[in-house]
Formats: structure tokens, sequence, C-alpha cells
């Protein structure tokens, strides 16, 4: 087994570097694309800059707060440094690692997008097709960088260490730094987003990305900070966190030995990336197409692949058969909610339709409707992860003790399999918006703006299924940690001498699981609110400072020639206001987290672990689709129906989407992170909580 | 103990007929107060013609649907009828009876708060303090009718068939009443209320209460069907659901003989509407009181007279003190919740100051801003009820197996021991709210209206109170009902010899339960989503009603004399709207409950009564207090802050006290009943889904 199990370690380090390879041809290619004019480079280097700015001064925050968890660890994790430091210090290594790879998969993603935008925008002069690749390859060098990145890191900690619970400590550094660069990024965007939008279209009525706007710099700033280095950091620490669940039970199948569990994990992930490179590769506009449907080709081509190339592994390597099930359902599962989530956004489809027509009578039942969609989309995506978890546990469980949450871990490794092609698809979109932001303030033309128009339009479907996607993913993955957590327990119950203390399960009758699991509901409730207080609050300076300027800026409202806004006073609102709002909530679920621990124990945290998924997974659902809604009903009415632009009809639809910015683009989608890194926690406490805790 | 239990069971026959006494006292004098004139008799009338219309309709569909259910029980339930019909038969007749008692106390109430409300209109000439007492008494013959009633009726089938689950049918009985009548009373109520305030208040600005707007008696009509009726349906379910659920424990704890648990249970809710009925013959205003005040000091009064009562009984019957301080801890905390849900929307707190002042930047920084502090405000109820149910755990399960969830439904006993006092403190809202409709619509002068805006803003404050009261009360009852749930599991496993069947819990790692959690979450949400959307499509016809008149009535708009428009229009459109929309969603859950019991079982139910509890909680609360907030923050702007009435910011605050109505009236509060609808139906399947499950 040693030998194979290495075989299968270096196929995935050599496809993790095949991936970087392909990422760095393809980011050249975006590099040699045709330059633009004077006015697009230099907008193009505003953004860039106000980005890099962002980034640069998030991480070194971020890497203060680091350096002080690294020490917590080092003293605490996984046992009090007095009983023995070697372990301590893996896992603050492997924290720290963890940590910087996701900021490296952040910056690399950023790196791109800010060409690749302006290269969008000025191919968007000849035509579609280039435009669309422009954009696509931008994304894909994030979708790439990010999946080598993770199954780089995963792998080699593991090889080194060969100790799951330093791959927990990984992916808790990726989380823990997604946590705070998904609130961050997400409170700088809507921030910058809703301002612009509040007072250039509403309050003045000019159009989407006039120069003019003070604000519209750091609105597309924002999409990169927020849409690019979040989201990537979201679905990197997704897919680590998820292998790593899969691997802790792995191990704890395989025992002493890394055997065939811990092999089909690393081949079955390995696959995956394969998959999405071949999809990437393969993704382009036919001559009768159209850019959603190149898109979602690739995804279908990816998930194909992915299946054929995981079956003739299993039976070539003889894996079980039971397994390869379990993460094909967790793909083909996936693969409904996407669908599902698009149903509730599409605007071809019922919801949307009700929900403009709903705004005819005024905000309030656009707000109304809106909701009352987003509460019924989450039926699907719960029933869909039920059954998921439900259909892979049976299926596993006779293979053994333990196996039926291996298989549950398996599914959730299937459903991240395409993650590359999801994270690239996911890229594009906001790079594609940066670069209809780049065609009309450098006024590259009608018909520029009509090819970018169009690809947006495409990014903003594909968004709804990506986010669908991200968010049964992580549902997923929480679940496999909680059976990660079981295990890490029991673990340590065993280093401990407590065999008592062994667990077998979480009974909701019991109180203490009761207590956690009431507790943990609340928690995702609560940090959704803090984040979007954040929101508002920034989003309330900025809107006074753009109204400054336009109130004290002579001839800037006219638009004289030569006159310029103070850009870089609205990019500097956005990122204080951000960084000053990203800690606090995220800090509020960590220790939320170690109250209930040190008050209740393992058995609480278990219960614990449960109410944050099942509130998280239902709060996250609700506010993602219900933004997506809003969003595309207000583009519904812009198309021209019920009055079009201007009727009261869209001005109640613009209220919906302003409400539905913060939903679907901060509180959201940072809720999974919230989930993962809480399981987490769990999981890397779990000695001190079973040998510390009140009752 | 033969003797000592009929003495209790006598002593709670004794006290609810008192209650009945009072309540007919109240009646006598209410009714003697001084008429009006006969402006206000006439539209007094088209209030109570119009609320008796709809009860009478609702009735007459439910009692169609309360007998296909009696059917079907008396087939199924607790065994299939060939396995004899002496249980089943029962069984069904404690469900009519449910059915019958809690249809008669909402009737009751309708009977007397049309009353009530021209009484205190008419009284409001003469000064706040007889306004207030017409206003007060009113509601309290409702609150005397719902916890006399629903004590005689658990009384009087326990010493009838002397089972426990005979009282679960009877309280299904009255919680299947409760759904459909807190559903279809909340969308009519809140059809009318959005209708004609959109149209009265935003669109042709005429004041509240007009009495030219066409749905304005149906507004009227709509406070006395939905918060009356429909709230005291509420309540009498959950009070006789803790009950029920205390009683089932306690009897599987004593044993073949009833003793000093059952003992437990009666006697203190006996002492509950003794002390109710003290609290509510003390309420009256003082010299330099305000009606806040004065409904507040009786709720103190009940609960003190409560806690020593309790304390005596449980000294001189040597009954536990341990149960006895699970029932405080109950009430204290059920109190303490109800100051946290005051502080989210109390207009003298931070949360209405701050989403008053976001409005001056629109609607969507309203909704913003309120939504997060709906989220923030769960919080403090969810630990409250987590840490209520743990400690009363704690403090009994010393007491031996099974006293530890006996401990938890006492709990919920005590805390719904005052229920009393807080249904009359909530009927006094819709009362003097109507009241405040008559004296605008019959002119009864400037002073009575000032007098009325007084007492109806004490009501909203109040409010505020008893509903988060209310969700707390559901909250620990439906644990408690998860608890009477195994214990029937178990007595149907030893009834049919299924010893290997038994569960002692409900492990979070079965797939089973987890399936039946994720499953269980979402149904809340849906729920909410089809009554909204009710409320949205029918308020839709209702609007275009009114706009019918306006243009084709001549003279109605202009408020020429003795044209009047035709209100009974949008009373129909109302009443056939909520009747049409009342069944889809409460048979959706029911549907579910089935579906999922027959897929995975019993283990199944237990994770889905979980997710049901949990996502149900958080969805009530939230929803209730956000709507409580934005009701407050416009009345706040309405009192002259931010520019008052007609400003930017009050239009924006109408937007969020439009989409907060159904969250707050419709909405949040039936949620509250579908949860403990689909706990009972749990109970009462248990055999079924015992033998009969797919896994």
């Amino acid at each position: 087994m040693e030998n194979s199990i290495l075989f299968f370690q270096l196929a995935a380090l050599g496809v993790s570097v095949l991936s970087f390879g392909v990422a760095l041809w393809l980011y050249t290619w975006v590099k040699a694309q045709p330059k633009g004019d004077h006015k697009v480079e230099t907008i193009g280097d505003y953004i860039r800059r106000g980005a890099n700015t962002f980034l640069k001064r998030e991480y070194s925050i971020l890497a203060r707060f680091a350096g002080i968890v690294a020490i917590l660890i080092l003293l605490f994790i996984p046992t009090p440094i007095w009983k023995g430091a070697a372990d301590n210090l893996v896992m603050a290594i492997s924290f720290i690692i963890g940590t910087i790879f996701s900021a490296l998969s952040g910056k690399v993603g950023i790196q791109v997008a800010t060409i690749a935008n302006r290269k969008s925008a000025v191919a968007a002069q000849k035509g579609i097709k280039p435009a669309f690749l422009a954009g696509f390859r931008g994304g894909a060098v994030m979708g790439m960088a990010v999946v080598g990145t993770s199954l780089l890191g995963v792998t080699a900690v593991f090889m080194i260490t060969k100790d799951a619970t330093a791959i927990l400590g990984f992916s808790f550094g990726a989380s823990s730094l997604a946590l705070f660069a998904k609130a961050g990024g997400g409170i700088f965007t809507k921030t910058a987003d809703i301002s612009a939008d509040l007072v250039g279209k509403v309050e003045l009525g000019i159009p989407e990305d006039d120069p003019r706007n003070p604000a519209v710099i750091a609105d597309n700033v924002g999409d990169n900070v927020g849409d690019v280095a979040g989201m990537g950091a979201d679905l990197f620490d997704s897919n680590v966190a998820s292998m790593a669940a899969a691997l802790v039970m792995a191990l704890s199948l395989d025992g002493a030995n890394p055997g065939k569990n811990v092999i089909t994990v690393f081949c079955y992930a390995t696959i995956g990336l394969f998959a999405s490179i071949v999809g990437v590769g393969t993704a382009k506009m036919g001559k009768h197409d159209n850019p959603t449907h190149a898109l979602n080709s690739s995804t279908y081509v990816t998930t194909v692949i992915y299946a054929i190339l995981t079956a003739a592994a299993t039976y070539l390597f003889s894996f079980e058969w039971r397994i390869w099930a379990a993460a094909a359902i967790g793909l083909a599962v996936g693969t409904i909610i996407g669908i599902a989530s698009d149903y509730f956004t599409d605007d071809s489809k019922h919801p949307v339709h009700y929900v403009a027509n709903a705004s005819k009578s005024g905000p309030a039942f656009t707000i109304l409707s809106g909701v009352s969609y987003g509460f019924l989309s989450v039926l699907p995506a719960m029933v869909g992860i039920a059954a998921a978890a439900f259909a892979a546990y049976l299926l596993c469980a006779p293979l053994g003790p333990g196996y039926a949450m291996f298989g549950i871990s398996m599914s959730a490794v299937g459903m991240l399999s395409i993650v590359g092609m999801i994270i690239s698809n996911d890229a594009y979109g906001p790079i594609v918006d940066n670069a209809r932001g780049l065609v009309e303030m450098a006024s590259l033309g009608e018909h520029a703006l009509d090819v970018t128009d169009s690809l947006d339009s495409a990014g903003n479907t594909v968004k709804a299924v990506t986010k669908g996607f991200a968010i049964a993913a992580a549902g997923l993955t929480v679940i496999a940690l909680l059976g990660a957590f079981t295990t890490e327990v029991n673990e340590a119950a065993k280093a401990l001498g407590l065999h008592d203390r062994m667990i077998s399960g979480f009974d909701i009758m019991a109180p203490d699981v009761f207590f956690g699991l009431l507790v943990g509901a609340a928690i995702p409730a609560v940090f959704s609110a803090m984040l979007m207080l954040g929101v508002d609050r920034n989003a309330q300076r900025m809107v006074s400072e753009i109204h400054r300027q336009f109130n004290t800026i002579a001839g800037l409202k006219e638009g004289k020639s030569g006159v310029e806004p103070e850009y870089d006073k609205c990019i500097d609102i956005a990122t204080v206001g951000a960084l000053k709002e990203l800690i606090p909530a995220g800090l509020m679920a960590i220790i939320a987290t170690l109250v209930v621990g040190f008050i209740g124990g393992v058995q609480a945290i278990g219960g614990y672990l449960t109410g944050n998924i099942v509130s998280g997974l239902l709060l996250a659902l609700f506010m993602s689709n219900s933004g997506g809604l809003w969003d595309n009903s207000k583009k519904y009415i812009e198309s021209g129906k019920h009055g079009g632009r201007g009727s009261d009809a869209h001005k109640a639809a613009v209220v919906g989407d302003t409400v539905g910015d913060p939903f679907k683009d901060t509180a959201g989608p940072s809720i999974n992170t919230q989930i993962t890194v809480v399981s987490l926690i769990a999981s890397l406490m779990s000695t001190v909580f079973l040998t510390t805790s009140l009752f």
C-alpha cells in the first residue's frame, strides 16, 4: 500500500502542477491580448490599484489576526503545549500554510481579473467571441489556481505529517482567511455598489458605470475584491474542508496504514481537477452560440469526464463501487440544486415574472414576493442535500462501521470535484461586469456595450447556479465535518484514556445537545445581521461623500470635460469601513462556539454544529436566491417590461435589488464560510472541550 | 391518590367555572356601558356583521375539514380500526371536542370584541380611564373564556378517558383549528390592512380609518378575525398542548395509578388560571397612570401571585420543589423574552431609532436595517428558551428517569400559566384599534381621537411583549411535545410487543434523523411563503377593487356627503381570498409530516420535529420582531421625527410597515401553530409510523 499511496499522491501533485501550468498559459494568453487606448488603461489601472490597496490592507490585518490565532494554536491545540509541543507546532504551521495558500489564490485571482477586464473590454469592440474568451480565461486562471493550490496543499501537508488533524489545521487556516476575506470583500463591494446606484441611478438618473459617479471605480474594485477574491477564498475553503473531512475519516477507517480509503480520496480529487482542466480547455463559443450556453456546456463536459474517469479508476484500482456511487450522487445533486436555484432567479421563469409584476404595486410588494419566493427556494436544496446525505449513508453503511459517514464525505468530495470549473464560471462574472464598466467609462461605443451587456447577463445567470452549488457543497461538507468531529473526539478520548467519554452520536433529547442546537441556530442570523448592518453603516457614509462631491466639485454633475470626481475618496471609505466591520461578525461566531463548548462540552458542540448547519443553510439559500431574484426582476423590467426603466415598477424593483445586494453578495455567501469555520474549530478543539467543560 | 386526584380535578373544574363567571360578569359590564350615537352603532354593526360572516364561512369550511380528519382518525389512529375501534372512537371524539372548544372561544372573543370596540370609542369622549377599562375588560372576557375552556376541556377529557393520548387528540383538534383560523384570519386582516393603507395613506394621502376608504371596514373586521379570534385560537392551542405534553409524561411516570405528577400538572394549571383571574380583576388605570403601565402591572401581579401560590401548594401537598423551580424558570424566562422582544420594537430604544434614521436614505435601508435587527432579535429568545430547557432538565433529572423531560414540560406549563392575562392584554389591542377607527369614522372629536390613539399605542407596545411570550411558550411546549412523542412511541412499541423498536432518543448522526432534520427545517419557510403569497395575491385583488370604487363612484374621493363606498365588496374579497388561501399552507405542513414519517419512520420524525422547531422559532421570532420594529419606526416618524408624516423617511417607513404587516400578523404567529400541529400529528401517528415506514 505504501507504494501505491505514494503513486496517487504524486499523481495529485502532478496534476496540481499541471493546473498551474495551464493557469500560467491562460494568464500569458490573456496578457497577450490587445491593449486598449489610454483611457481604458488609465481606468483599468485605477481599478487594479484600488483592488490591490484593499487586498494589501486587508491581508495585513488578517496576518496579525492569523498570527495571534497561530500562537493560540501553538499553546493549546490539540493539547496544551505543556503536554507535548510537537503536535501543536505541526498544527500551527499547517494553519499558517492554509492562510497563506488561501491568500495567495485570492491574490492571483485579483491579479489576472484586473487585467482580463480590460482585455475583454477592448476585445468587445471586435465581437462577442474574443470578449467572452478573454473574460472566461481570466476566470479560469483563478479556477485553476484555487483548485491546484488546494489539492497541492492538502497533499503536501498530508505527505509530510501523515496526520489528518494537521489537514484540519490547514483547512482551518484556509477557512478563517476565507471567513474574513468574504466578509470584508462582501462589505466593500456592496457598500460601493449600493451607494453608487442609490445616488447615481436613483437620485440623479445617470447610467450605471457613469464616470461622473465618484463611487463608480470603487464599485468595480468591489467586484474584484468581493466576487473574485472572496468567492475564490470561499470555494478554496469548501474544497479543502471536504478533502480534510474525508481524509480524517478515511484514515480512521484505514487504521495505522493509510490504504484504500485514503487513496480513493486522493484519486477522486485528482480526477476532479483533471476534469476541470479539460473542461476549461474546451470552453469557447461556437458559431451560433450564446455565452450562457458556452459556460454551461463546459460544466457538463467536466461532469461527464469526472463520472467516467472515476468509474474507470474504481474499476481499475478496485475501489468500492458504493463509494463511487456516493460521489456520483453528490455531483448529481449539486447539479440539480444549481438548476433549482436557477429556476428561482432566471428571468424566463415564473418567480422573476411574479416579482416584476408585483413591483407595479410598489416596493413593499417587491420585497414581500421576493422574500416569499426566497423562502420557497430553500425547499429543493434542503431536500436535495438531505436526500444526498441519506442516500450516501445508506449506500456506504454496508461497507462496515464508519463507512456511512465516510460515504457522506465522499459525496461532498464528488460534489466539489468540478469546483475548478465552477470557480472559472464564477470569476468570469465580475470580470465581464468590470469590462462593461470599462466600455462605458472609456466610451468604447454602443456595439461594445451591447456585447459586454450580453456577457454580463450570462454571468448573472450562471452565478445563480454556482451560488446554489457552493451552498449545497458547503452543506454536504459540514455534514461530513460533523462526522470528522465525532472521529476527532473519539481519537482524542482514546488518546487520553477516557474510553467512557467516547461518543457514538448526539441525542437530540439530551439537554446539552438541545441547548447547543438552539444557540447554534441563532448564530448565522446574528452573523448575517452584523454584516448587513456593516454594509448599511458604511453605505450611509459613502452616500454622504458622493453627495459632497456632487455638491462641491464644480461641473461634475454636468459632465464638464476634464472634471473628474475624487474616486480615491470613495475607495478609501469602502476600504476603511470594510476593514473595520470584517472582524466582529467572524469573531462573534468563533467566540460563541468556544462559549458553548466550554459550557456544554462535546455534546453541546454536536448540537451547536447541527443547529448552525440547519439554520445556516436555510438563511444562505434564502438570502442568495431572493437576492438573485430581485436582481433579475429589476433587469427584466429594464428590458422593457412593465414600463421599463424609470417606471414605478422599475423604481420598486431597484429597492428590491438594493435589499438583495447585501443578501446575495455579503451575508448569504459568507454564511457558508461561517459554518465551515465553526465546524473546523469544533474539531480542532475536541480535546479541549472533552476535558474542560462546565457540564 | 384516587381521592386527591379527584379533588384537584374538581378544583380545576371549579376554577374554570369561576373564570366563566368572571367572563360573564365582564361581558355584562361591557354591554352595560353607554351606547353611542347612531353613526357609531351603524359602523359598529358593519364590523360586527363582517366579522361574523367571515367566521361563519370559515368555520363551515373548517367543519368539513375537521369532519374528514375525524373520519381518518377514526379509521387509523392510534391503530387501524380493524385492530380495535374503542380507542379510535375516543380519539375522534376528543379531536372534535377540541375543534369545537377552540372555535367557541374564538366566537366568544369576536362576540365581545365587536361590542367592546364601540363602548371604548364612546367612553373615549369622556376620558382615557373608562375607555381603557372598556377595552381591557372586553379583552379579558376572551382571556377568561380561552383559559377556562382549555382547562375545562383538558380536565373533562382526562376525567372521562383517563388516557393521555386522548388529550393529545383534544389538543390536536384545538391546534388544527388554530392553524387554519390563524392563517385565515391573518390573511384576511393583512389583505385589508395593506390594501387600505396602500391606496388610502400612500396613494391618496387620506388618514387611516377615513370612512371614504372602501377597505376601512374590512380592515377593522380584520383586526377582530385575525388578532382576536386568531390569537385566541393560537394561545388556546399552546395552552392545551403544554398541558397535554405534561400529562402524557406525568402519566407515564405515575404508571397505572395517576398520582403526584398528574396532580401537580392540574394544580399548577389551576393556580395559573386563578392568578389570571385576580390579575384581570386588579387591572385599572390609577390617577397618574398610563395604559401601558396598567397592562404591565396587572401582568406582574399575576406572575407574583402565581409564584407564591404554587410555592404554597408545593409546600402544602409535598410536590417536588425541583418541578416547582422548573415551572418558575419557565415563567421567568417567558417574561425575560417578552422584555427582549420589547427592546427590539419599543420606540424609545435604539433599534427603532436606527431604522427610522436609516429610512431617510430610502426604503431599501428601512428593509435592510429592519431585517438585520430582526435577525439579531432571535438571539436572546433562542438562548433563553435553550437555557430554560437546559435548566429545567438538569433540575429535574435527579428525580429519576423520565423526570427531565417532564421538567421541561412543566417549565412550559409555568410559562403558560399567566396566559389568561396575556390573552387579555393581547385582545385589548385590536379592540382599542377598532375603537380608534370608530372614533375617526363616526367623527367623535379630537379629544376622543387622542385618547384612543394613546390606548392604541399602548396596545402595540404590549403586543410585542405578548407575541414574544407566545412564541417562547410555543417553543418550550414543542420541546415538551418532542418528549411526549418519544413517550408515545415507546408506549406504542410496548403495546405492540416491539420492545426492540423502543427509542431512547434521536441521534443526529443517524441518517434518517438528519434527513428529517433538514426537511423539517425547510417547512416553516415554505409555510410562511405560502401565507405571504396568499396575502400578496389577495391584496392585489383588493387594491384593484378600491381603485375601481374611487374611479367609478362619483363624489367618493371628494367626500361628498351621503356618498358611501361599497364596504361589503372589500369584506367579501378579503373573505373569499382568505378562505381560498388558508387550507393549502396548513395542508402542506401536515402532508410533509406524513411523507417524512412514512419514508423514514419515527427516527426521521424525531429529526423532522427538531428541524421544524429550530427553524420555526427562528423565523417566527425574526418575522414578529422585524414586523413590530417597522410598525413602530413608522409611528416614531409619524410622531414628528425625521420630517414626520409625508416626508421621504415616512414614505420609506410605510414600505417597511407594509412588508412587516404579513410578517408579524400573518406568517410569524402562524408558525407557532404550525409547529404545534406537526408535533401533535407526530405523536398521534406514532403507532402508524412505527409499523409502516419505508426505511
